[in-house]
């Protein structure tokens, strides 16, 4: 392998970073889960529990964090002749996780798989296989030797 | 919010699922807070430990799981007249990791950022500023509405 330089101090602080925030929420393998099988159409507390095989205490906190922190919404249903129910639909805000877990099912084919991907995304027009990749504004992916890493100072002025 | 279709189990099963096998090795806060500082370049036991504020057993121990997976290596340093040290550098499989942790940027930066983002991505050529999306085989972002998603049975038959 070829090291890349030597670095003693992350050049974006934890406490400045967004990533990091991100990881502070759903930074768990249970709300990682649910959120998988959220985004796959799951929204029902009955079954996340039974697909997940998680104590209900578990999945109930976890999913309450999920509500808090803007991810999911809590919403009663009933259907015929039952008694009501929790649902647990994802927000934009958890549907936007969409792509980066898009990201990290790739990633886990490439180096996780057994050369089969369950998951692949295809284009309605062309049937092109998707891949995801950094584009510029035109969107139109660029080389890895193209890319350029920019850390900006707050317009504050507090170096970030 | 428009619902998706009510989904009562995910086409993929998590046991099948190249996600869940992701989420499985790194999908607790610690492993991904040391992920994180070392995309950035980090590699030395004591500051990961200084930049995270780990304890150091919990540390040792993730950074233990993290080159048993193949995400790093652990490999002996000396500096003039100082005792041998361990630093671990990421595997290519790590590296790896960089596009995935850039979309979940991205997301944090859209969703839990105050409007400022410490870390962008330019294209060297054209300084224009990149973000991540789903590209064709010819590199061509594809619109939404373009995108499907299709789930394949594995090739012995077994339904996935």
């Amino acid at each position: 392998m070829t090291d890349s330089a030597l670095i003693r101090r992350s050049p974006v602080p934890p406490g400045d970073c967004n990533l990091a925030k991100s990881f502070a929420l759903i930074g768990d393998r249970w709300s990682l889960m649910i959120l998988r099988s959220a985004l796959y159409g799951l929204r029902r507390f009955d079954d996340f529990q039974t697909e997940l095989e998680i104590p209900r205490t578990v999945l109930s906190s976890r999913l309450a964090g999920l509500v808090e922190s803007g991810i999911m919404e809590r919403r009663d249903y009933r259907e015929d002749g039952q008694r009501t129910r929790v649902e647990y639909p994802l927000t934009k805000m958890g549907q936007a996780l969409s792509l980066p877990f898009i990201a990290m099912t790739e990633w886990g084919d490439r180096w996780l798989g057994d050369g089969h991907s369950p998951l692949t995304l295809r284009s309605k027009a062309s049937g092109e296989r998707l891949r995801v990749a950094l584009v510029d504004e035109a969107g139109k992916a660029v080389r890895p030797a193209d890319i350029d890493t920019v850390i900006t100072t707050r317009p504050g002025g507090r170096k970030t």
